[in-house]
């Protein structure tokens, strides 16, 4: 990480068709990636969250859910269809905040964003809700896997993403909820300064400013969920649960 | 923002010699994109804050801070410099959590961030430490007019980083803490998805997603403060301090 690094370009890949419960993501990439002339090794593929939580049957019809008494009641609360509020709470580990209309919620991953993720809008149909896949670490092993068709050693990096809010700062902004084929986290510890000091900074969180850096691209309302980056030299291998914040060392939880 | 995006570049630029205070960061970057071939027009320059610091005199002698009482009695259950912590101290305007070692304020601008932004390394010399510009906003505004050279209309952004952590994620990510020449939200109000439903996210984090991008190729340590990003179609103009949530508003305050 000494060495004066390479430009690094970021690539949309178009052409990726309306995902439908059992598709094979593989083939729908694959496929767009040789329509755009990119072959996929020494790289980095950024995967909107979306498309993954699609293809695996992640999607919910509204009518089907039956809001419990806690689901009513907070939905009267901040003005919500109590079935999204349903959801909510099913996909929650702990509430972190609510307020303002909103609640914080720890996932049953441990990520921690408003309404446990589930998303009403870019949901396949109207009176649907979307919600994060059950193991998006998995679906990104799976991926690369099934791009690799077994050559699990070549160099590919896949990053599953999806669009946070955060304390402190307007915008969201996009983030890393699964990975494989890159370590996320890239550890500094013993990097020295100019001075010869050792760096404060012990790790950067890699996956993360890769997935801000596709998030430029990410067009979920015109078809692009799919970004490509090339000329960043990634390493290592791990999952982003491991990056998650013990939360007995987090003061925010 | 519906049509297909074109790809993105990010070009880290070398040749920036060790900044000293009073030099004239413009004249330095200015001759280092010159030989790096880059015309910094039509491109988004994301510069990091520890140059900007240093330039504007930002630089203390630890020898010559006095700590306070609170400072001493902070510093002793950190396990930390006193007269480090009496610069967090002068930095704050508020503390909003400590714990684990840490500070975690409010600086005197509304960001927040670990020990106020307050660092020992990447300082110019032993003994010193390396505080936030006074007002970021300006340094980007001045930068990026003396970078223009009069020429005030031209598409040009300039944005300065620096590296904070965040609540339940490890590892730190570059974010703007100044930016001129570009609006640093993107609005999405209005935007629809692919079914025609109204987006529930109503504003992208641009600057902040720029950064991180940049933030891949920044190395500090081996003398690469400044990365140049062009492709990305920017638009509007404003300071990250209008980015700010309102503390109000804010759950995690």
């Amino acid at each position: 990480v000494n060495d004066a690094p390479s430009p690094v370009r970021l690539v949309p890949i178009p052409g990726i068709p309306a995902v439908q419960s059992g598709d094979d993501l593989s083939a729908l990439i694959g496929a767009a990636a040789d329509g755009a002339s990119i072959e996929l090794r020494n790289g980095v593929l950024v995967v909107c969250q979306k498309i993954v939580s699609k293809a695996g049957g992640r999607v919910v019809k509204l009518a089907d859910v039956e809001p419990s008494d806690e689901a009513l009641r907070m939905a009267e609360e901040d003005g919500r269809d109590p079935r999204q509020m349903e959801l909510v709470l099913r996909e929650t580990k702990r509430i972190v905040r609510r307020g303002h209309g909103v609640t914080i919620s720890e996932t049953r991953h441990g990520f921690v964003c408003a309404n446990a993720g589930v998303d009403l809008s870019n949901a396949p149909a109207p009176d649907t809700a979307v919600l994060l896949p059950v193991d998006p670490d998995g679906s990104a092993r799976a991926l690369r896997s099934a791009l690799l068709d077994g050559g699990a050693s070549a160099p590919l990096a896949v990053i599953i993403s999806d669009s946070f809010g955060r304390p402190w700062r307007e915008g969201l902004i996009d983030v890393a909820i699964g990975s494989a084929g890159i370590a996320p986290i890239r550890d500094l510890r013993g990097t020295v300064d100019l001075a010869g000091r050792e760096l404060e900074v012990t790790a950067g969180a890699t996956a993360d400013q890769l997935t801000a850096a596709a998030g430029l691209l990410m067009r979920k309302d015109a078809g692009i969920p799919v970004v490509w980056i090339e000329g960043y030299p990634f390493e290592g291998d791990g999952g982003v649960d491991e990056t998650l914040r013990d939360p007995s060392t987090d003061l925010f939880r």
